[in-house]
């Protein structure tokens, strides 16, 4: 499993004083980011090289709520891995409480947004993070 | 069925082009807001007599792209109806082409984020958009 | 001077309860998107043509907090009109009160990121906004 | 001066290819957020304590773009430092480089929004980073 830490910012907070629900879909890909880029294939130069990986389906469950300043420890695995498209797994996770869980599915597309396969070393990569 | 309609903003957009993910949940809660202002609750009140209704649950289906300066129309309507907790349908709409679906499912708290039953006159106004 | 209306939503406010303060920048684009649009000059196809006006600085006073679900005016008008650049002034207004008042700069250019001259048309509409 | 590092993410990113201007605010509050904590003043706690310290004003100056998964520095430092206010100005820098100058101006308001005093322990700190 992937884990990497995020400081939650004022920005990110609403008048309930907790972090607005649909910041925790940013703090995923904050989390894929950094996931991608750690294991040698930056999100950036794959847009570069011509594969774009949209979102395609996003779900988050909300068991307790995120402040502002919290240190936040996102989990991150792969729940599923096709040819054309997977799914990552999270979790938010402050000193050990986890906060939310949720998943996002991604197809992997052309610069036209036509599926392509994922190229071979990123879904052998992708492999590794399997948990199901 | 409530329908509102929103103009895609540039901030919105993101490098792909189209606008990213997360906002779709903002498009809901602006849609979520509008019902209730429209129907005689708006939630600013709601939250002055002590009424919080965060979000514990939410999900998209991203279907087709959004773009800067798109008029959409947002879609909603009631899928369930507890004591304490409710779940709104969401559709996001483009020229009658769905762009994405989803719900989110809340609980009506106290201030003290203790589960409340749903103000019984906000319960007979959701059940009228009740859509199974 | 040019006019419209939008409505504060739940993810623009901050803990403190009010509308965190980069959102008023947030505020001035839809106000300037919509301003474009309904002169004939939608930013969307200035695009599309091959002329991007990014923003070159931005201030933003602050006199008085807004809230969510304020229906907020934007006021906006031309300060600066030159060759390749020009400058909007905004203000924010609730109910005939001032909240924020503010500026853009804003340089044309073409998709090398080049400074280019304003189209002619462009500039004859803009001209017709400038307030000294 | 203080400097703090930031990565930035695909929301931040607009169809321009480049962060949109008003996450560069979003940015500086990372940034004093962090020196706030790092010096001893965490702004959670001074909230807990009844100090508020809302933006009065914000200015940025953008000289060059930033993209997509750049790691970029924030410089900060106090510009002026009163009784009641103080301002502090921000660099964004990408290897050496600076893409961003602006500053913030704050007053420091109790619960009812009426100006204090700024804790004497908290301008002793911040006039260490008196640059003028």
């Amino acid at each position: 499993m992937f884990k990497c830490k995020l400081r939650v910012r004022y920005a990110e907070s609403d008048q309930m004083g907790v972090v607005y629900y649909a910041n925790f879909f940013i703090y995923f890909e904050a989390a894929r980011s950094e996931f991608m880029r750690t294991h040698g294939f930056p999100y950036s130069e794959m847009e570069k090289n011509g594969f774009f990986v949209p979102v395609v389906e996003a779900y988050c469950k909300y068991l307790s709520p995120a402040h502002y300043d919290d240190e936040l420890e996102i989990h991150l695995w792969v729940l599923e891995l096709k040819n054309t498209s997977f799914k990552y797994g999270y979790k938010v996770v402050r000193e050990g409480k986890v906060l939310a869980e949720g998943f996002t599915r991604h197809v992997v597309v052309n610069k036209d947004m036509k599926p392509v396969r994922i190229p071979e070393k990123v879904k052998r990569m992708l492999e590794k993070f399997i948990i199901k």
